[in-house]
């Protein structure tokens, strides 16, 4: 185990979250594209993908997820210290980025500093660190965590490799100091040499070498996630559960066998398809409530760069902490009725 | 005066730059759009702009400006723990990110982090804190932050507003625990009521409304500086050289006199024009060597969103401190001829 100080002096406290209600059915498309219904069941996982509908914007679905956020927690904007946004699907052309855009439509005070990551699948585990990092050099009491990528502004729909996989979603998370699931250190990789497996083509529309990456997640993610968990001091033992990147059900089980656990490893956006960045908030979110006893999670994603990050959460709440703001009991999204069942 | 602990244990070791030799000779572009000589002179105050060849890419820049770093340190790969690129015009349509093709091109190890942050002529000093604390919770020895934004990408020539100002470049900054400019606290903001002065049009152009921008920075950015020196426990006394993002002549001449210091707050920008988050790292990579003494620096960042940045170095060598990598002084660059003697 390593001695070094791990993790940081902000947690999780609460997850928003928006995901479109309209549905493409994985069956049919499966069939128009003359995909085999063994190949979409057992390896691609997904039923329906959700879908923004085409006038929906990337701070549209921000400001969405920020709003169920806002249902749940009572936050005094002038205590908000940052607003991240991880998309690499801008609104327009990206300039200016969609935290600023959100930032005016929230009517924000001028003192949150705001930015866009433009990461990947891999986006959510970096960007906790890197606002969780950032809060602690601010001094401030809050900070918001939007994911907002909708895939589907490049999905080529006749596209084999990529037209049954993603869905679009967004969420935002409050972190906030001392709040109850705590943010560990975290173990980070890039193998900017597979940066050609998933891409934009000059069409603006997404290319995937589908097995490059599946090989590369399943060799990379079990070593990210064992260093993580000894840079937390933690066993595997002790996690309750694992909760990967929702790329496919076949990556999924095949991490989940590498590293042992495949009870442990649930997948679980059958209904929503893989929300790239989103899909990590969108599983952990009924699980902050802890009712069953979770307490110690591990989170990998991974995905476009190729990148991938690791980090643990524990829940630890506080006795003596001032609740820092007021958030009701996160209740499970309608769109994942199997995620309790989980833990259970 | 803040109690707050203020800055990271990271600092700026050396910059390397790669500037385009390429020029756009303003006055020509002047005469040919109707701008009136005394504008061109007096307020927008660039000569010429660097203009990357049309086949360059930003990671081609990224990359050039990693090599210029590394001709002047030694640095094993093995101790960096992230790159970062700092872009709004990436490689194509952003994915993979730049950050993930330099790693590639770079041939650095996996455990190398990578990102990129979608930000503006903010960009410099947002970056700075995201790293510095990014490096900070990983524990790792050396972080690379680079700058990548080549505007020409996006500028139309024809447009009256923006064609005169901005120019291409990319800096590639080490940062380094224990390097001798600390990096200090800062103070961020947003005006995302104003996220519409700076965009991108359907075709992808740039579209500024020029009194907009200028009126906001003027009017945000010397509070901005007065809230960063307080975090920092600093009076503008006793700085040497405001660094101001190299926006325009006139933008930098009215915060320099909204400050009541015009002799600390150089324009160095002459011969390259607006390099967006590139600026304030060319024109403080000939100050690193403190030849003439400067010992404390304010850099103050601002645009596109809108947004800003404040913060301070302070020039604090540590005796005990190991060489944490061994870079030759840093030389003055062929394309600031003029900054040198701003310190004298």
């Amino acid at each position: 185990m390593s001695a070094q100080a791990a993790g940081f002096d902000y947690g999780i406290e609460a997850i928003g979250a928006y995901v479109p209600r309209s549905r493409i059915h994985c069956a049919d498309r499966a069939e128009r594209l003359s995909v085999p219904r063994d190949t979409l069941v057992s390896r691609i996982g997904f039923d329906t993908l959700s879908v923004k509908d085409s006038g929906e914007t990337t701070s549209d679905l921000a400001c969405r997820a920020i709003a169920d956020l806002l249902e749940r927690c009572r936050i005094d904007p002038q205590r908000i210290g940052c607003l991240v946004v991880v998309t690499q699907n801008p609104d327009g052309y990206g300039i200016p980025p969609v935290s600023a855009i959100v930032h005016g439509r929230m009517g924000w005070p001028t003192r949150v500093a705001s930015f866009d990551l433009a990461l990947g699948c891999s986006g959510y585990v970096y960007a906790l660190s890197l606002t969780a990092g950032f809060l602690q050099s601010l001094g401030a009491d809050y900070g918001v965590l939007v994911t907002a990528d909708p895939y589907s502004k490049i999905v080529d729909p006749d596209d084999r490799a990529t037209a049954l996989l993603f869905g679009d979603a967004a969420t935002a998370t409050l972190l906030s100091r001392q709040a109850p699931w705590r943010i560990g250190a975290a173990d980070f990789g890039t193998s900017g040499d597979h940066a050609g497996s998933l891409m934009l083509d000059e069409r603006r529309r997404l290319r995937m070498v589908g097995k490059d990456v599946a090989r590369f997640c399943i060799r990379e993610v079990p070593g990210s996630i064992a260093r993580a968990l000894e840079k937390n001091a933690a066993a595997l033992d002790e996690v309750d559960v694992v909760l990967l990147h929702q790329g496919s059900k076949f990556i999924v089980e095949s991490i989940g066998d590498a590293l042992g656990v495949p009870e442990k490893t649930p997948f679980l956006a059958q209904d929503v398809g893989n929300t790239c960045c989103s899909s990590i908030p969108l599983v952990l979110a009924p699980l902050l409530s802890a009712p069953s006893g979770a307490r110690t999670l591990v989170l990998s994603s991974f995905g476009v760069g190729l990148s991938w990050g690791s980090t643990v959460l524990r829940y630890a709440p506080q006795a003596a902490a001032p609740a820092q703001a007021q958030c009701a009991p996160q209740e499970q999204a309608q769109t994942q009725p199997q995620v309790l069942a989980v833990t259970a």
